[in-house]
Order: C-alpha cells, then structure tokens, then sequence
C-alpha cells in the first residue's frame, strides 16, 4: 500500500540501535519482565502518554524528561510492577532506576526513558531491578528485539513487532517498533506500550507532531474495552543513523517518513485490538462522508466499542440496527437519511433505511473472521457512510465474548 | 429524606389521571404491549429525549409537538415494534396512530404524546394497532397503573413503579411514575420509557426545566452498557388537579415539587440500572470534593461504566485500581494525592496510595450485594473524593456478567 516493504528485526531493524528483554524476576510467573531499548547515538525522542489523571510515576518522569530535553538514549521498561499509584515513594523508585542504568551505561540519567506495566499500587521491586540491570545492559544486541518485545508483555497472548523500510535520498530509512498491551487485566494488569525507533534524522517539533498525529490514526483509535491505562506509553526515538538528509519541515520527504511511521503504528495497534482480551476477531470500521476526520474517527471509534456491537459480533449476528444506533449517539451530527452500513461485502442499510440482505451470509462472514483472531488475517469490516463530506476515520477493536468477562472477573483472595 | 411519603398508585396516583394496558398483539411474546395514560384535563408536558442522531419516528413527533405546544393530554405507547430508522413511513404511522387516538377519544392529536419500544427498523404493526386503539381506550381507569407499566416492557424483568405525595398549600399534591428499560437487547429491542403524571398546577417553562435538571440526576446518570437508545423518552405531565396554587417560579414549593420529581426519577432509574441485563447487584457511585456537580458527576458516571469496574464487581474483587484508574480517566482533572476510595465501610485508597484492608470482608461485602438484584434493595455503594471542592454527583449501574454477553450475543437466524 505505503512506499515501504516490511523487514524483519523490530526495534533492531533501524540502524544504530540495540535491544534486550532478560527474566530479571519482578513477575511471579518467572517469564521474561526487563527490556532495554539502546541507541548508539543520541536520538531524538517524542512521547505520547496516558491522558488519564491517575498516572503512573514513569508517565510524569518521561513528561518531564521530554519537556527539558527533546533527545534520549535508552528507554527501559520494567513488567510486574505498575508502580502507578505509589506515591512519593514511586517517583523515587523512578528516579534511581534512572540513575542506575546511566551509571551502567556510562550515559546521563537526562537520556533515559522508563515505562513500567503491571499491577497497579505496586512498587517496582526496587532489589530485583538493581540485580537486573547489569543483566540487561550486558544482553543488548542489534538481534535483540524479539527478546525485548517478550519482556514487555503481561497477559498479550503473543509479541507484538513490526518493521518498515523506505528510501530517502537514496538511502534506505527504517522504522521498527514493538508493542504490548490486551486491556486491562486482573489484577489491574495494565497498559498499552510502544516503542518505535527509526534511524531517519528529523527535527525535534517535527518528529513529536509526526508521533501525535501517527497515534490519533492508531494507538488511539483502538478501543479493547474503553478503559484507558494509567501507564500508557508510546515513545519514538529518530537516531539519524541513516546518514540521510535531516527533515526540518514537512514535504515529500517528511510526508513519506510520517506514512511509514503511521503504518508502523496501525500495525501495532491493530495487533494489541487483535489480542484484545477474549476476542474472537478483529473488528475495522471504516467511516466516509464526515465532515472532517476527527467527526469520522469519533463515530468509528463509537462503534467499534459499542458493548452491543461487540456482543452482536461474538454472536455472529449481522445486527445493523446496533451500527446504527452507536453511530447516532457518537456526538457527530448527521441526517439519518444519508445513513449506509456495509458489513464486508453485506449492504444493510441505506438512505435511513433497512435493506432485504441474506442473514444467513452475513453471519457466515462474521463466523468466518473469528476462532483465534490473534493468529490470523481475519478482519470483520464495518463500513458506514454518514454523508457526502470529505472526512474519512478508522477504528479498531474486537468482540466481547464470555472470555472477556471471565477473564475481568476472576478473583482470588 | 424527602419531605414527601411513598403512595401507591403509580401514574394513577396522581388526581385527574387514569391508564390502562392491553395485549393488543404487537408482541410475537403475547404479552401486554400496548398502553395509555390520559389526563382528565389539559396537562403542562415536559420532555426529555434520547441524543442520538439516530431516532425513532415517534421522538421528532414529540419533540414537534412540545415545541409548539406545552400540554397534552394523553401519552400512547406500543411495546414490540420500535418505528426506528423506519424512513418516511414511520412518520405517517406515528401520525396515523395519533389521529386514530385522538378521535376515539374525542380530543386533538394535538394533545397525543407518543411512544415506541421494540426492534429497530421495524414499523408498527398498523393493522393491529387500529384495533388495539379502541380497547385500550375501552380500558382506562383509575387503578390502571400496574397495566400500564406491565405493557411498555420488553425484555425487562420487573415493571418499575413509584409514586410520592407531599403538601403544598395545605393540599395533597402527588407524583407518579412508571419506566421501562434494561439495555438494548437483541434483536435490537431498545429503550429507556419514563412517564411522569403530576397533579400540581405549575407553569409549562418552569416544569421542563424542572424535568431537565431531574433527568440529569437520575436517568442521564444511569449506565448499563453505554448504549443510548434511538426511543429514549422521558414525558412528565402536570395538570394541576390538586387544585394548589400554582407555582410559576422557583422558591421553596417549586424546590419541594422538584426534589420530589428527582426522587421519583431517581427511584425508576435506580430500578433501570438494577434490572440492568445480566446484573447482579445496582452499584451506587458517590463522588465527593469535585469542583461542581457536573464534573462530580461526570467521575461517578465513568466509574458507574467501566467495563473493568463492572467486571470486578461482578467477581466479586474489591479492586480499587479500577476504580482509580476509570476516575482518572473521565476527562475531570483532579489531584491524584487527593483521591480517596471507599467501598462501602472499607477505606481501599487515601491520599493517592492504597491502604491496608480486608480484602476477605470486602469481598463478601460484594457478594452479599449480589444475587437476584433486582428482587432486593442491596446495594455496591462506592464512595470517592476527588479533593475539597464543594461538587457532588451520584451514577448509577450494574456489574458486567456472562449475562449480559449471553442475552447481548444470542442469535437466531
């Protein structure tokens, strides 16, 4: 689709960067709990965090790194430990983290970056992570991404990863990234993350404006269940180790870098909607005729996680009336008589009205898209036409199934 | 609490009204599924509707009607079909069904407010509607309350009913109501129905807003899965039958009319949100220290929704990260080192950091509340303080269960 082909190596696969990911032994589980992301030269960094206002003490410490210092070195992400509403004590445990990789890496605490995920009101085990550093640091390598991308994970049932690469100025650039996240999980599992690197030179403003933009077209138009993380983390370094031309202002050159980093990022997302807890499928809704993109994304989004819709979808059932009604009250005025809803291939509903369609079918095509959703291709695709303006919006989620509930209700004393 | 005594009653309750339901054969089920409420004299009509840009026939007709005039004299609602997205021949049927009314009772259509609840996408069934007319007619009466409430449900378990009466002027002066809903169930069978009947004379402009704030703080603060209805009605009448002074502007009898139409309100949302689809227990949401009643109340609403929350509760896991993380997220800002979480008796969270608790007691606390909550009074009653602001707000919901997935995602084709 994009002027780029995929590659393999993730986070690794853009030049001058390597990763690690070690069971340091902060989960109980004693699965993989300590990635490490290091570039070899100073990157320019940009960071899109959880808007919520309970924040996990790595949140406020990337904010504000950002804010003092548009550049970073390494980001280290701890799983196990949310270290979200801990208080004095968790800024602190924050801090010497920091501290305790520079010293290890020989580099200023100001160029690292910290995300945690895990439990919520527990600190990060301060004793474990000191032992874990050197291990980590002494496990990077440029194949490194893999491990780094299982280190990240709670209760995913799989990685997530990506590459792309593209030519500009005759070099080849590349984007990888790495991610994690399926709601937000018993007991107060937590978290959507991504880390992105690239090896393109681009200006600081540039980079995080490219980065915020990339995140409202996909970390932040998946929906898994509606709850939003205290720890959420989307960080993109740019080392320049492309040796291409620096991009300072947006053109073709800036314009074909933002579409790759875009893409690396629908490609995360969609995987993190795909692993949703207790999906059967992925669902896309793709919205046209809004007036401008954010009126199409908020009706996509409104959709996509409609409980009765989801519902609808684990059951097979081609029910328009339920598009219908999430795409009215999505706060996006419309004239219900422009009102058209396809499912796949299945015209349902057109002019403000139900059309005759073969039920059957359709729930054949929804049945078809679903059983392991997390390992297949399989998408259900909802597309709704409000009118005849120019604005176009997706969205991503998935069922919700008997699992999803199961999975949320569990409770052990 | 109120300085007002429960009555039976019903929309009856109140003098100068009568009601009647009858199975008119709308229903596949058999079931009652046509009913009517008629003031003996002209009534003051307030209305408040579902936000959806997606609705049903008979929400344009009523807003037509309440914009040109503010009285009424009868309410008519049919159970089964919900003449919604229905295109241009729902509006004539909806017109037709007036007309048909309004001569069998000899008064304008004019004065014929509408409702419908049902599958969406399907018209009325006319041709049984026009016999249904005159033997719902035939069946008015002053004790026809429970009739009526009995024929305006759908998949709910219970009809809900209450009716108040306090003094003014030294004269007796009652509210009555009667509601419906429990979700969207499939196959698209929607609706929030409420239909107030008062007896005190008060002015048309007054009792809207009345109605409006009373809206506010009971069924727009209800939550069962985040779906808004395309039939949501809320029609309060007031016709002044207790021969009390009218009330033409607020002042210490209009606060005591409107704190006893919030209590009624309240009382058939509260009684929604406990026939909630599949719950097992009404979960109250108090929010205190906000900086005024909408943000208060905003926290309490996300709270009362999260899909986590409501999983939670319904495992029976007295899980304050939820919660924490589901306030912060509600788009109000707020001090996290001010966030205080209180599950019943038990103190879960101070001053941004969790506390020791019995996590055995509260959890039985839970399941004590649970079980067949729609026969009981018990209530999850979830506390927060969000700082020292004087704003407070409450929200009501349910827990999120296997049901709720179960009678969301059954499909038959």
């Amino acid at each position: 689709m994009g002027d780029w082909r995929e590659i393999t190596g993730g986070v690794t696969a853009a030049r001058g960067y390597r990763a690690a990911g070690i069971t340091a032994g902060l989960k109980p589980s004693g699965l993989p709990d300590l990635a490490l992301i290091l570039s070899d030269a100073d990157a320019i960094a940009a960071g899109v965090f959880t808007t919520s206002h309970v924040k996990a003490a790595c949140v406020d410490y990337c904010r504000q790194r950002l804010q003092a210092k548009h550049s970073a070195r390494a980001i280290l992400c701890n799983a196990g430990q949310a270290n979200a509403a801990t208080g004095s004590q968790g800024v602190k445990d924050a801090l010497e983290s920091a501290d305790l990789l520079a010293k290890e890496l020989g580099i200023s605490p100001e160029a690292i970056l910290l995300a945690s995920t895990g439990v919520i009101g527990q600190r990060i085990k301060m004793d474990i992570l000191r032992g874990g550093i050197p291990k980590v640091v002494a496990a990077l390598s440029e194949t490194g991404s893999d491990a780094a991308a299982g280190a990240i994970i709670t209760t995913d049932l799989v990685t997530k990863s990506i590459a792309l690469e593209t030519t500009i100025g005759d070099r080849p650039v590349r984007i990888g990234g790495i991610a994690k996240g399926s709601g937000m999980i018993h007991p107060n599992m937590a978290t959507m993350l991504a880390f992105v690197t690239c090896d393109a030179a681009v200006a600081p403003t540039l980079w995080q404006q490219m980065l915020t933009r990339a995140a409202d077209r996909s970390f932040n138009s998946i929906t898994v269940d509606g709850d939003t993380s205290t720890n959420d983390s989307l960080i993109a370094l740019a080392n320049g180790q492309s040796r291409t031309p620096a991009i300072t202002e947006m053109g073709a050159e800036a314009e074909r870098l933002e579409a790759m980093l875009t893409a690396v990022c629908q490609h995360l997302a969609k995987a993190i909607a795909r692993d949703g807890e207790g999906a059967t499928c992925l669902v896309e809704v793709q919205v046209t005729g809004a007036q401008d993109e954010t009126a199409a994304r908020q009706i996509a989004k409104t959709i996509a996680g409609s409980s009765l819709v989801k519902s609808a979808i684990f059951g097979r059932d081609p029910n328009w009336g339920r598009i219908a009604g999430a795409a009215g009250r999505a706060g996006v005025p419309f004239e219900q008589d422009n009102l058209q809803i396809k499912l796949g291939d299945f015209l349902l509903f057109e002019n403000g009205q139900p059309l005759p369609f073969d039920k059957a079918a359709a729930s054949a095509y929804l049945k078809k898209a679903a059983s392991g959703a997390y390992l297949k291709e399989d998408t259900v695709l909802i597309s709704v036409s409000v009118g005849n303006g120019h604005g176009t919006g997706q969205a991503w989620g998935c069922d919700l199934s008997y699992d999803y509930v199961k999975i949320n209700a569990e409770y052990t004393t």
